[in-house]
């Protein structure tokens, strides 16, 4: 059983902060910053893709509620709220974390180094590549 | 009005990727990635606190989509699936981005350094102090 679920089923210690039918949350035991908190749908689901789509709504209407509260929680400015998929998840149950944010907290962040696209063509087939997936998807 | 309520309105060029009735993903000009992409409510809401409960499920649904096809247009492992709010958020219009990931990317994440709680007591602590900020707005 994996450790999302073992938590979900009180058989790991966890310090809960929230629950409803379809979700809990609960304190990250290596935090970010103090107040820094993993929402999980109950069901076992691997990725945000792998979510049936009666779940959607209910785990991220509760996303909502979560980024508000850790925001005034632990006073902050605001949150930041990530998914990592396969890549960088250490956990393989789909966990959103969110995070209190500050100006200056130091966090430099995910979101650096950027880089540029050499040229317009070069944006303008990436592009193309990425709406050939989607209508490929789309057509089944 | 905002720049991506512009790019929205095709009044900013963008290479715009996906769009439907209540949503629209474009190419991040300076990605983290080739590939990386924005996907925004069409309607102007600064955060993911704010976006109203009747356009949550399309939005996400549709993050979904784009996490999956991001991932295979790309031939990435998986992805990274984030919102900034306030803080680190470059443009005041909610915007997800979705970042296609693999193994050993070079990116080494928001996620480091972590920390500790520096007590199990600290650790209880901080969990009530988020489980009153939730009492408090669930109760109005």
């Amino acid at each position: 059983m994996c450790l999302f679920c073992e938590v979900v089923e009180r058989k790991v210690r966890a310090e809960v902060v929230y629950e409803d039918e379809t979700s809990m949350a609960f304190l990250d035991h290596r935090p970010l910053f103090v107040g820094h908190t993993l929402l999980v749908p109950k069901e076992h689901h691997e990725t945000l893709a792998d979510l049936p789509p009666p779940l959607v709504e209910p785990l991220f209407a509760t996303a909502q509620l979560m980024a508000r509260c850790v925001q005034t929680a632990f006073e902050a400015q605001g949150t930041f709220v990530a998914v990592n998929n396969i890549v960088s998840q250490s956990v393989p149950h789909l966990h959103l974390h969110v995070v209190p944010r500050r100006r200056k907290d130091g966090l430099r962040g995910f979101f650096w180094p950027r880089m540029k696209y050499e040229s317009p063509e070069e944006m303008a087939e990436t592009g193309e590549r990425l709406r050939a997936a989607l209508a490929k998807w789309e057509a089944g």
